[in-house]
């Protein structure tokens, strides 16, 4: 499950509630794109706003709309008593695995990020992703940390942030935990515009905000990466890198949030307040984008 | 009502709840003690580990047990929908105040720390402290942002977090501030161990974690900044340095939480998981610490 490209779509929502009709509809278009999985309730998903009773309720819809495409379901949450009911809840609607980052509101140890795995994994029947995510958890993993948590039982993979835009770097980066965890273990990158270079380091999985949206997009550099043509795999990135840098400048959710509205998958506000959508210079500049690189609903 | 010195209590608590009887009884021996003020469900109390209900619940139980001292009741949550039903929750139990932190997931841009601020004032009708802890949100509030937010009705009090060290550090800090802001809003300081420099320096309110189990030892030093006796406030905190340097290394309410155990003021575990109390070897520390500044149960 954890190889190739897992699409990660937004959860549209209005102050009022998730807008149930759209969200299936993100989702069923990922699985006849042909994403390898969809993961569903990650942080382009807005998990960490939604209720326990929104987000059971979402993962079902998520798995019912992916149909045999295996769904992976966001459990974090602050206390450890919570994600222990996210995770039962989202075995009870069929998920196919759970991504777990250690969001945090006092910093935590590495022992009490250590004990929160632990907590979890004990309870779970089905594989733990491991999701570290510095800039939403601000929890640093040391490697020493990612080597004990991987060796806990139903752990079976890890999302690391963005890997270094280098080649050589990446390549050391990748090697660097690869040595350090099991082999049943595998390791995905995210933070789409090193998703090429991440992938040609050894990288298993690309764990995609971009292709919760634009899936034949995000497929094709997947699979020229793991076809072995690097090249090709750079070229496809490069061309996408006017999205990217807005997604480094806006926050790739806030970007996502308004490309599905301009396609009409989406109603104009989607994200949960207080996040705000782009601003008015800032949409009209990203619809340029997307016209440039002839993104629309069919890509 | 944001003068002197607001404590703040930890709300104990285990994995099945809050322990309601423990949190009555720390509540109301700072009210005994004569603080001028109780924060309850502070970063100390916990808040952002705990359900509506729980918290709508603790904030009755710590109004009813400080009786004619004022409580201001922390409001914090990811979403704005959140905080609007807490601060709901915390006015009909009888909040003389509430105190918002901008809880952060995805990074907020200004204008949706802002946004948010200007949603929930709009629905209040009791004083609101904008509550600056980037420590545990992450969000670096500019002196422009603090400005714009303390022109919104029902803002009257700013909470910033430690001061300099420096004495003239501090006071630059205090007055940059303070030349920002309306003379209605009262500026006051947190990190315990800059107390005695921000008090001095020109603070009205200590906003006090040691005060919240210590209350008589964090008053001495408070009547003493506020009768403009910096020399024995300054000497009242550097006595309590062995405790300081445990509140910086180990986060305040770690220690806190270990103390109050040790004092037979709430069980020996009573943080929310994965939160962790102190390793053995540290609360051994912690005793002897206590013991060598005599802080017991009527410090």
């Amino acid at each position: 499950m954890f190889t190739g490209l897992s699409a990660f779509p937004l959860t549209p929502m209005s102050e009022s509630g998730i807008d149930e009709q759209a969200y299936a509809r993100l989702v069923s278009r990922l699985a006849s794109a042909g994403v390898d999985s969809i993961g569903a309730l990650g942080s382009t998903g807005s998990y960490a706003y939604l209720s326990r009773e929104q987000r059971a309720r979402a993962a079902r819809i998520a798995i019912e709309a992916a149909e045999e495409t295996p769904v992976i379901v966001g459990i974090g949450a602050l206390r450890t008593s919570q994600v222990l009911a996210l995770a039962e809840d989202a075995q009870k609607a069929g998920a196919s695995a759970v991504l777990l980052a250690p969001m945090t509101y006092q910093p935590l140890t590495e022992d009490e990020v250590f004990g929160l795995y632990e907590d979890v994994t004990r309870e779970l029947s089905v594989p733990l992703c491991v999701y570290d995510n510095p800039g939403t958890t601000h929890v640093h993993f040391t490697d020493e940390l990612h080597a004990r948590i991987a060796a806990l039982p139903q752990v079976a993979a890890i999302k690391i942030p963005p890997a270094p835009d280098d080649a050589a770097a990446a390549k050391e980066r990748v090697q660097a935990l690869r040595a350090l965890v099991p082999d049943t273990v595998a390791i995905g990158v995210s933070g789409d515009w090193t998703a090429a270079t991440g992938l040609t380091a050894g990288c298993e999985t690309w764990y995609s905000v971009v292709g919760g949206l634009f899936p034949r997009t995000a497929l094709a550099l997947t699979r020229a990466a793991q076809g072995g043509d690097a090249a090709q795999a750079t070229a496809l990135s490069e061309r996408l890198e006017p999205l990217w840098k807005m997604f480094r400048h806006h926050g790739s959710l806030r970007v996502m949030s308004c490309a599905a509205s301009h396609l009409g998958l989406a109603a104009e506000t989607n994200l949960p307040l207080p996040l705000h959508g782009l601003a008015p210079d800032t949409r009209d500049r990203l619809v340029t984008v997307l016209d440039g690189l002839n993104l629309g609903a069919s890509s």
